[in-house]
């Protein structure tokens, strides 16, 4: 049975929402990244990188959420979360997921993970005092250049939804305000108001 | 015709590579990031993101290394560059460019682009002083934990191997010295050596 590792708070919250969009078997085994249970040996022998998410399979571990997402998708193709069969359709989707990943929740990340990539104090404010222009800025992309509406890829559901809403709902507390970008903002509300996602938002509040 | 923008001594180095692989019949638009060419109007209308690569293709414009990478890998299926027929396969070679894209090529951004993040010239300095180390963790996890050999996915040559070459050959720049990383020094010499990588490399040295 597959067995994701994931943190509330982080952007595993996508592939346990595209688990449950895909009706998958798994397990979820939550840990705490502020307790610096990522860190821990028995998590670094899961995942070297020291980061969530990961999703043990009968095949091995794979980690990051755009390969993570993609492989959910091919695995229950009946779920239809991804445009599999046109090349270019998906070529569409991992960009969208790639921008996520390698821009959006790197401005996130130097709010409170400067030491990542600085050593003093004063940066890590510095790098905090900007997260909100940096997001802004991502995300007046994505609503004007990126987002096709009603949903990231066009007219179903798919990855690309999970992950965003994953990130759009880290706005608010990154000082941001999501209602400036009107159509991810109705968006983050549908897919929060989907099925498989008021389950999965359930077991966090539990 | 395909038409790729790239900029010598960027990621967009791996696509360019990739479609020499393939074989692939394309047009090459060199433009300078150093002049600051991504940021003029006439760019912004092809990539609004003000980045490298962007790939025009008959279909639209395409960004986002791990997306272009797969798609040149999709569109010339006879080039074998990459595992299209293992769901399990791809997901580890797009695991590994994402790793690159997000991680690696985020920790060398750190040296010269630290103003995507942060305001302060003290922060800058910083930032880049922290280069030699972020990168070092980054090939030492490679190395170890990652690369499998002779190619980064085993035995044949694939987009991974063309996009880590690319950010290997930025490690002597950046004050890391790469025979340190044995595997992944030797499989930068012989990425280099390759037919299509000697005529690309050519081309910036002309």
């Amino acid at each position: 049975m597959l067995k994701l590792f994931h943190a509330w708070g982080s952007c595993s919250l996508a592939p346990l929402i595209a688990l449950e969009e895909a009706g998958a078997d798994y397990e979820l085994a939550v840990i705490s990244t502020r307790d610096g249970d990522q860190r821990r040996p028995e998590y670094l022998a899961v995942n070297p990188k020291g980061r969530v998410p990961a999703l043990v399979t009968d095949r091995g571990v794979l980690t990051e959420n755009p390969a993570i997402l993609t492989w959910i998708a091919q695995s229950y193709p009946q779920a239809r979360l991804a445009p599999l069969d046109d090349p270019w359709a998906f070529a569409q989707a991992q960009a969208f997921n790639s921008y996520l990943c390698a821009t959006v929740h790197v401005a996130h990340a130097h709010k409170h993970r400067g030491y990542r990539w600085a050593d003093e104090s004063s940066s890590f404010a510095d790098m905090t005092r900007k997260v909100p222009e940096t997001e802004t800025a991502c995300f007046r992309l994505i609503e004007d250049e990126m987002f096709k509406g009603p949903y990231v890829l066009g007219g179903t559901f798919s990855i690309c939804d999970a992950y965003l809403f994953t990130m759009a709902d880290w706005l608010d507390d990154d000082g941001v305000d999501p209602r400036q970008f009107a159509k991810v903002y109705e968006h983050r509300e549908r897919v929060r108001a989907r099925p498989a996602v008021s389950k999965v938002l359930a077991r966090k509040a539990a």
